[in-house]
């Protein structure tokens, strides 16, 4: 099994071209021609996340966020990104990144958060979900809930002590997708990132708003699509491994 | 003393021409004319400030945010912003805003970010500021400290058991600024709203970042203008009553 | 009845959506659940004619040009159009304004020009018209007949003893049109501002220009709408009274 | 003398590098080393006026509207402008035009046409002139007085009582400089053409409008610099003739 | 027969709104009612071409590459470009440009290029073809056969004896095209002129490239236009002259 | 010594910031901390010059064009670009390119081709130079000399019999910059590539134009930079060997 074979398995579940324009999902690092062996799943390209593939012997890695998100001029030590994509040309492990085409999924990035938030009955399109929860719930307690669920601090903007019944969510820095929780008559609305004007806005439409972490809501989605990706190759009895990153998500690079 | 006089002395503190290109400060609704016996200080224009405006006899509301942000072509019931102004018109209340030209101003919504942060030795300029913690103290106890003085929910992005000596910030979602921090030897970073790629840089630079919630870092300063403009009437026996707004920052509207 | 059905009722006779890309016909100041008991139609938002609204008691203006054409940032009594809008929301008077829409609907502005220029067998499509003279005349003759007609001074180009047969027109600043007029074979165009450099390609074509100025080609159009709106009461026997401003084309504000 | 004189002469009295931005003042058609003895001077090249050039034995057309103020690709008798190049190349006539740098020279069109509203203590800069009236006379007096001294039609916009004491002005369509009027604390205002916005916020400000036609009010000044030029010759007592064209304004072409 | 009947001629061979968007093909100077009893066709337009159209008695230049490419805004003596449009008005010499679209044609400039690259079995859209050699033969040799049957001096990028057999070409500065090449299969690229980086491309990908000069492909294709012509009128027993230039590619004007 | 030492040394002879705005010159791939041993100095990174490269054990390679002029999004081996930046990283080579910084330089690409085409007396600004043949000889005389002195063939645009004395010149692709030879009073002006239409404009202005091909008039300005540096070397006894690049300009690759 080769790097090709393993984007076009990725392209099943997440075709590359539905793919925002802007975005920067696809091969961005490597050859589709190389023998893939290992696997390594994370949310982001870091210098940890490099460190654990090559501990695992890990031949690709398979984030959400894209590197040269902006288009680059040169390729040297004097910059993060040069570092990163140097690393991984000399460790000859490929990158595909699974961005947006990932978000809007099925079984991607936001139907993964909806589950994640206990919600049944969920709907929505694009990158917004909508659902019910199970039985209605303060502010406060809902908040609790997402923490514990996503492991992660929830900043709440809202009165704690109104009632959650139908709660949308868009994963990431997704919070203009507020005003589709409108349309679709939610109280509550999830995020991983909320502009402090989108917070305004929903407050005057009644609607709590439970700012939970890029990561937090992110990283499940990403580690969804690891699990499909195993049982692709459980299903053709493959001998690849594959592995989601284990490293915290801001943690610092080893000292050398 | 009437808006024109207030807006004057607004002007001294934080001049209305420092704001940044495309940025709304200044009188946006009102008369210069008219007479002002009693202001409101508050972050935003929400309907219940409007309320607590009413409430309190207030002729002017100053706030951080200007309305007006997007430039309009109507003005009617069927937008948030344009109730908002519709009713400050009926209400015969006037409106001033200073946004970024109080964020860079002496006393404005940095320095005091800063003095809120324990920091001594201050310095920076622009929109951001750096200092010193008087004693090291870990991530996880300057997380604690902020959350206290700042009244708010803290989200660390980076190891709790580091140790912060040299603080860098900048207000609201003023998360790009981080690369002054870096430049300027911080091992810490607090601002409002931190995006996920700075937070990744910033970790691979070995800086911890602290993100505070947009209105907790700059309800502050906005309090500290309200002050400062008090101190001024004060000094010319003016017969103006000051306030700043008790409202929740994101309070949902009375139910009419 | 309220705003929003005499908008829906306007919207019947010249539909917004048909209005030429950048214009800004629609409800631009007040509230669509206003109820109204009077209409004042006029040519345009003016001190006189707010005066002459409230004066009659009018709910709501529907005038053919647009407020806020240039989009606004701040609405204050130091700018004409500020002061306009804030009288409209203090009087609570709402603002319908139907332009573009309205020039090219059947019966609307250039249909009615058309008729005013005594013209037989008319046809044209967009915002030009043409048609033919009952009988031909000389271009001194058709000027004085437009004189009268539009109660307008006219600037005639062109030779005055040329005859006139067949005419196009488009009212208000239109004189683009008039390469419609010489594809139509027109002899004479009618508008109401005639640029230079279209009035020297008329000459060399053969066709005599009429200026007869803004007001006096669009204010008939709007006094149409407003018979037709009436018509449209009428026949529901709705208790809503309608008015035409007799205010002067440029009248000037009151002394206060 | 050669067209280049002739250009250098003009260019002492309405200096070309004045010109606006976009402008196209300057040699447009010919050869400056051609040599030159008789000059017509008209407002515009029209086909009348090149009959008359040709009539008159001129070898140089000086007009103050440009051809090709839209830039071309091709040089065909199937377009008005192209006629009138192609019969200027072979008659051998030459092109000047001196526009907006005429507009603002000194004893230039406005200018001129300042004295011709009969204004003394002239003042103004770039397009703009203002003065005073010796003796005020109403609105309608001085409709009259303008329609006589420029030999035009006068579309007026205001109260025809009102007293006319101070006036500005700017010739053609300027009316966008009426703005200029109102810092000068005028009460009437003088252009070609203007606009209907222009004049209700003129009406607003109690700012009369007289609106006296694109030719009227620019041709006096193409007369005062053949004039001007004419003067020029007579001190080297050179051998070349000046006309001004005696051609209507929008004159029809003669049938062939 | 007139300028537009010659006009709708070559648009029969060569569809004028096939044209590249920003080309300028057309009639560019003169009539399209001008009698043409002589047509001379050249690559361009030059003073010695208008010499020997003059010289010849023709009526109507036919040439590849068009004049105005660049839209002018003046038409004196004083440039290049101004001096050759001045003589074709004069002379009453009319142009028509049959750029892209011819060649793109069939039968037009790519095409006849092909047939003296001696290629079979050609193929291709656009601006590009590619076809076989009869035989193999090595680049130098390639190179010897193209400089006989072009007249021209060929510039050789790549190694002298590898084998050509598929070769892809496209006439002027076309280099562009090469990656059709690439797709095509083609181990040769012939053009005009070949940008270096494209050549370093070509090398890269082991296809040798054959610089020939802009002359020598494209005016094959327009002798074969002035052929094709000439059948046409030969059909109608048209008493129309057809020449093809014999000056030089970049011949000097006469000393005057 | 390491390539940040050796950038400066270039940085000394053709500054990096006198580079044309758009252009890529500077450090591209690798580490400024690099240790330098070898350095290959070539025109172009291309995959025979890697080879070279890796085969002199040469840690630098110093070229005049660019990688990554257009700014890239993926780093992979679908590529050609990718390729080259994908090697130069796995062998651990850097890569400076002096562009049109060195092109301007004294002593630089403009230079050297001068003083190759056997000029004297040279003078010059920016890219271009020109100077006098010690003596004159005829176009044909001349284009010998310079096929002989850039091992290249020439393409000659001119008439072959006429005298040239004074020569104007632009490396590269270089061809607008005749107009500059004109204003120097040039009969002949050389470069690697020119376009059709100069050349047309240069015989109109009766200059003979000299195509060389864009390797033979740039490679030996890269030479010079390569003696220069040695020179510098050489200056401080610095063990750092200098290589030039034997490699063919269009080199194919090996096969694998």
């Amino acid at each position: 099994m080769n790097v090709r074979t393993v984007f076009d398995l990725i392209n099943t579940v997440a075709p590359f071209d539905t793919q925002m324009e802007g975005d920067n999902s696809g091969l961005l690092v490597g050859s589709p021609s190389r023998e893939v062996r290992s696997i390594l799943f994370a949310l982001d390209v870091t210098g940890p996340v490099i460190d654990e593939a090559a501990a695992l012997g890990a031949d690709l890695i398979v984030t959400h966020h894209p590197l040269m998100f902006s288009a680059i001029r040169s390729l040297t030590d004097e910059t993060y990104e040069g570092r990163l994509i140097r690393r991984l040309v000399r460790e000859d492990i490929s990158l595909i990144a699974a961005h947006t085409n990932l978000d809007g999924a099925s079984g991607g990035t936001n139907d993964t958060l909806a589950a994640l938030c206990g919600l049944v009955e969920i709907t929505g399109e694009g990158f917004f979900r909508s659902g019910f929860l199970p039985e209605p719930m303060t502010v406060r307690a809902f908040a609790d809930l997402l923490g514990e669920n996503l492991e992660t601090t929830v900043r709440v903007m809202g009165p704690e002590d109104r009632m959650v019944r139908r709660v949308g969510l868009c994963s990431g820095s997704g919070s203009s997708e507020w005003i589709r929780a409108l349309e679709a008559g939610c109280d509550a609305f999830v995020s991983g990132e909320i502009r402090h004007h989108h917070a305004l806005a929903m407050a005057d439409a009644g609607i709590a708003a439970f700012e939970c972490g890029h990561f937090a809501t992110e990283e499940p989605g990403l580690a969804a699509l690891a699990e499909a990706l195993q049982n692709s190759l459980n299903h053709v009895e493959c001998n690849v491994r594959v592995f989601v990153s284990a490293v915290s998500a801001y943690s610092f690079p080893r000292i050398p």
